[in-house]
């Protein structure tokens, strides 16, 4: 049985020194890794074969065995990024206030890394490169655990890790793996508080609801997003049906992807056979309230069916649309508090004011005006890269990126100060 | 028995309220509470007697006693507390980050309110209106837990919150007070994560770990403080005298009093004796190490003894300073790693670079230079008032004040952007 302690001494030892690291040392590692990467390319499809066999044997699904394959050319995507990364820049050491007291004394808050990260995560072996790079560049260090279903490929990647941090002369202790399948020791990770910071999960809505309810430390939750449109009577009719198709059809599997829209009464007439229509063509079927489902029953090639109880608190994350006809802001706004997850929520209007009162009134994570909600996404949204999508409202909400793996220290300097 | 939950769903209805408030009606609810505060000076002084006829009669200590006690004068303190709170700048919908994106979105980072605060503490009486009024300005309810000893003085305490509260015309539940004492209620309370968003323990070590082990939601854990003060072989004596005497004697009950002075071997000679003498007037006895004891032992009033084996890791709170002779910055730095609370340690020196190295390499919540370990104090870093001082990483670091009870949302607009 592995000794967590063991990883969190070691983490915690290893920490100070990627703190304390150079953006010109960290970049190094992250370029050493993505070559390490590159140069054992055979090693690392070798050890990922083994979890695919594994996977067919256990009758995994063609798609969740898609999700952990590894190529050549996925292998060659995840050494970009980690080159990605290293051309962000640095957030340690960024003075982001100051001033000069009046008794005196200067202060200036500084972003320091957090520490330790403890990283729960599921299927996908990239999550593994890709939280290494955003950690390593953050100055933080990392307790990574992953998927029982790619424990062969993550083992190798960890291998690479650690090397590349070592030609960076970098303890290589500041990414670790935790190499055995134990349930277990999820729970004893989430206890270990004297040595890990920062809990992240990456998964489905049980795994951050273990974390939250089992972790001593904070957890970044969110991922999860029940995501509303708004579709004022002022919008534009052929605009709106356009980004209601991109919320919707772009991308179905991924939790910025839309779920419901409600409709004002006075445009619902025009707009939803024009919406049903269109995105039937994407495979799209519905489930529409009593007021909108007549306005798209029947149409040719169009699945409606009327929304049963619990449709408007679904996150589809599929080819399913929720629709709602409301009588106006008031009604969208009350149903959004009612249903929404916080995650990305927006109005599609021609009116200013509406515009103003939505976003002031709507407590999401990201509230958009004229925009489809997948835009709430690091790269989208200028951060580089992406470690998680917070909805829980403390530290950081929405996309987090380098910075908001940062905590901050008070550098306070005076002249031999005393306190009145 | 109260039904926390319900308590929970009434403070979460009223968030909303809260959340949107105009600032000119949170200020209104304000000073409608220190109006209403002096109005019942006299029902608030008479359950507070209860409360200290209870504690005489279990047998609490005079200190305690002062500390539960209040009198016209304190009433008028904690009115005049109030009125300050109201005339700080409000966080809530300030911008503090926008821009236009290259695919044409512009986004801003608005602060909101976090939502429903739990606060636990202890004894003094103040801190409910204290809590009260910085919930209220920031936009936030708050569900309060007090001590058992001042359960009187709270109860008539939230009556006049709640009375100010709707005077403005805000819900009276943005501030609900537990009312019994059970101390399984507060087990119940860090288990409310549907209804309760952070919680904030004001108290001793023990409170904290109990917090931390037991919420599911975030928890700002802070107020301990071994505070170190490093006197490097090139600081102004004189002055580093009445540095250390300031951070040790001005208030030596405070978690940023200083615990532990570090002394460079070339000026330990000249330094300690002065220390020892000048200290030893307000009281102060020693405990050094082996190489610090023989410099300050002998000396006419001065109390020295050889420092435990515990004594580098305790918190004093009391007239008492370890004292401890080291070689250099590395042995400094080194020795604070390994026994401070991160709270707040400090360097006194006349070289720039030894500074620049301190403040860099120490990972502490407020790393000073040249200046007491008192300043770390919401009021004297400007904030204006104070909730809490945290000592953990995540959210906020150091004294928090009325801006780290907020959190912030993406509010992005566009033209009918789709994501490509």
């Amino acid at each position: 049985m592995v000794e967590l302690t063991e990883l969190g001494k070691q983490a915690r030892a290893a920490s100070r020194a990627l703190a304390l690291a150079s953006s010109e040392r960290k970049n190094r590692a992250l370029l050493a890794i993505a070559d390490c990467l590159l140069e054992n390319t055979g090693d690392v499809l070798a050890a990922n074969a083994l979890d695919l066999e594994a996977g067919r044997q256990a009758g995994l699904s063609e798609a969740l065995l898609d999700r952990l394959m590894l190529n050549e050319k996925r292998v060659r995507g995840m050494a970009a990024d980690l080159r990605a990364v290293a051309a962000l820049a640095d957030p340690v050491g960024e003075v982001f206030e100051e001033a000069d007291l009046e008794n005196g004394l200067h202060y200036r808050k500084v972003r320091v890394a957090v520490g330790v990260l403890g990283v729960i995560y599921e299927a996908r072996p990239n999550v593994t490169l890709d939280v290494s790079g955003l950690a390593i560049k953050s100055g933080n260090c990392a307790i990574l655990r992953g998927g029982s279903e790619t424990i062969h490929s993550n083992r190798a990647l960890a291998r690479v890790v650690q090397a590349g941090l070592r030609a960076a002369e970098l303890p290589g202790e500041a990414v670790q793996m935790i190499e055995e399948t134990d349930r277990k020791l999820v729970l004893e990770l989430l206890q270990l508080d004297e040595y890990v910071d920062l809990i992240i999960p990456r998964g489905g809505a049980g795994l951050h609801d273990f974390c939250r309810k089992n972790a001593r430390m904070p957890v970044i939750t969110g991922g999860i997003g029940i995501c509303h449109l708004y579709i004022d009577e002022s919008a534009d009719l052929d605009a709106a049906v356009r980004v209601i198709q991109n919320a919707k059809v772009q991308r179905p599997s991924v939790c910025n992807a839309l779920d419901t829209i409600l409709v004002h009464r006075e445009v619902a007439a025009r707009l939803l056979p024009a919406v049903a229509q269109r995105l039937a063509q994407d495979g799209v079927s519905f489930r529409a309230d009593p007021e909108a489902l007549p306005l798209m029953a029947g149409l040719p090639g169009v699945a409606v069916q009327a929304a049963g109880p619990r449709d408007f608190d679904t996150e589809w994350l599929s080819l399913v649309l929720g629709v709602k006809v409301v009588g106006g802001l008031d009604e969208a706004i009350g149903h959004i508090a009612a249903h929404s997850t916080g995650h990305s929520d927006g109005i599609l209007t021609g009116d200013a004011e509406a515009a103003r009162a939505f976003t002031a009134r709507v407590d999401s994570a990201a509230v958009y005006v004229n925009a489809s909600t997948r835009f709430t996404d690091g790269s989208q949204l200028g951060l580089g890269a992406e470690v998680a999508i917070s909805t829980q409202r403390l530290h950081a909400r929405g996309p987090m990126g380098l910075r908001e793996l940062t905590s901050y220290k008070w550098v306070i300097e005076g002249n031999y100060h005393v306190r009145p």
